[in-house]
């Protein structure tokens, strides 16, 4: 069976590739453009929100482009609407650049400000895992995954990724008590989602069942 | 048989990633620029225009991403004509943030600034699909499609694709009327042809035709 | 056999779709930038050297794209220097955006100007023609072409590669009698190229012969 | 077996075609905004720096680039570690525009700055082939190599991707001698390391051998 999905996932990963780099521009302008009237040290040290939200965008983009790699493995048909779906995912994703820039600007502003940015982030964040999860209910009700997948497997992902936005209000709740605090909990929430946990299957057996029966 | 195709649609989609993205960049540009004189919320409440150029972007280049994929999901071969009339459509594509932006600059301006900005995002989307529709009516003509695939549904497609630039015109007439009530009317028109239409074959069905059969 | 130049294509696909849409971020910056001064209409016709520079290169990053598409069908496995080659050409076509961008700017300026930006543009061009000949030799030479492939459009190839930095010689020595004389003359030579000559084997059936047989 | 690793492949390649391009968007900015004031042959000749850090980066990200692209052909399966590896150094290639960028600007300037640039560029290069070599080692802990591949070579690999890193630290000594000399030879490493050593079998028998065989 050809796997029709294969183009979507080559035009979504043009996406983060350029939403990962796009940081990597914002170091170049903000570097020397500041060292011109201080010295160099003291400039690359005033710069330092510029290098948190490179971090930040790599961490979160990349922490997304992982779930939807993990996703679309298992996706081998495609419809109109799980396209728009994934295009809307890719909206808020385009965006993090901006919020995180936005954040880590506003990280030591006031009150207002802190608000603000966090609610912003939020919106993003929220925005691309209710779509995220939207595409992935909408491939399991219109039968786009691969019909071998175990049917608990996929219960579990749907699982999983319902509990992604969860958490992120939880984090984000944070921000109104301290905005430093609530973004360690979510960097360390990004980090806890990279660790398996025991209920699910290792990601290469399942691969190699599905590739072993029906590729 | 080969799918000489394959390169063209990765390429393709390497432009769309960028001009969707692209828009992303300039939110990151505006939005701490203007930072600068004025109150967070102000500026960014000012900056609403690069949202809204964010969003046509998004809106216009998807959709016209979706159609791309639709199209060349029936190619299996390509000729130096084809290669030609898709990068002249690609040539338009990465033109519309810069239309986007100026019709979301000027949509508040006086009367020649929303005729030179409509008519310019009136040439960028004509352009598009006229050498859409001519690069459709190549591969048809040379038979570069795939040979399974049912001439009634090729029929349909063409008829589809012409609709495009007539309601194209038609929406833009109403910019001098009035430019908001136009760009609500062009963004319901996108939003109309994601939903399929009765005389449609479903393209999951056709999809799985053409797989099973010629693949 | 499986197609080891595969990824080759993948990442110079990349870097031409972001040098191709290069020109548009730029569009973005001159039009609206110009715009606070000046009346739209006036600041938009004030940036015509933008617009130039944007479909000039277009034009020759898309030309080179074609060639780049028509040689590395052949290409079956990749060694080091192949790569190597390859990336030198990139190197050149990255540079392109610059070249068409100076080019244009100083279309009209002094005869210092339009010699040093016509000796730019000229090292562009040919430094890239200069590597595609030498990645095309060498993968003759080092047989990492299809086996297939007949050496008879084998050496067709080569000798119309070695054309091109010919002809791009004679159009650029007329930078030195009119600049905008050899402009339309090196577009002339653009478009011819896009034409095939009656020496050529239509590129579908060679591509057809080389799919039946080896693939 | 189904290829699990070409979509972090298209992935990889995005990032890198969108670092080898961001230098030229920069030649863009330095060069006409410079020329404003000054003669064009003068302000271009005072943007050496910019030209300098356009070489280095395509040279630094094309060499790491054919690294990556040997690595990954070997690499039939992938887990989740795996993959964070991967990103991982993707975020230092990401930055090597960055400290490109800076180091061709600070190359004279004092001894503090020449210091903090040659520290930057040592920090990003040590921590992309720190990550590499992790992957690499990963990948063979967790059999996600072609079975076929010789261990012999496998061995081989692993040695010398362990000598990058090294090799960089003995030629950043050199940065607090004379940072010129240092840059000298650190693109005389770069330069020797795309020479093929005679203990390595040649990438195409063994390529061959692997397809042969195997896929």
């Amino acid at each position: 069976m050809a796997r029709d999905a294969s183009r979507v996932e080559t035009f979504s990963d043009g996406v983060f590739a350029v939403v990962l780099t796009v940081m990597a521009v914002e170091l170049l302008q903000y570097g020397p453009a500041r060292a011109t009237g201080r010295e160099l040290p003291d400039a690359l040290a005033h710069a330092w929100p510029t290098y948190l939200a490179y971090v930040i965008t790599f961490g979160i983009a990349g922490q997304i482009w992982l779930g939807h790699h993990n996703m679309w493995r298992y996706v081998v048909r495609v419809d109109q609407l799980l396209l728009v779906f994934n295009l809307l995912v890719l909206l808020f994703v385009a965006a993090i650049p901006f919020t995180a820039d936005l954040l880590s600007d506003n990280l030591r502003g006031n009150a207002t400000e802190q608000r603000l940015t966090a609610a912003l982030y939020l919106g993003t964040v929220l925005g691309e895992s209710l779509f995220f999860n939207l595409s992935w209910w909408w491939a399991r009700r219109r039968r786009l995954l691969h019909p071998d997948l175990d049917p608990q497997l996929a219960r579990a992902v749907s699982r999983r990724l319902l509990l992604r936005p969860l958490l992120y209000l939880i984090a984000f709740a944070f921000v109104f008590v301290d905005p430093i605090l609530s973004l360690v909990l979510y960097l360390l929430l990004v980090g806890l989602s990279l660790i398996r946990r025991p209920g699910d299957l290792p990601p290469a057996d399942v691969d190699g069942a599905v590739s072993d029966r029906g590729r």
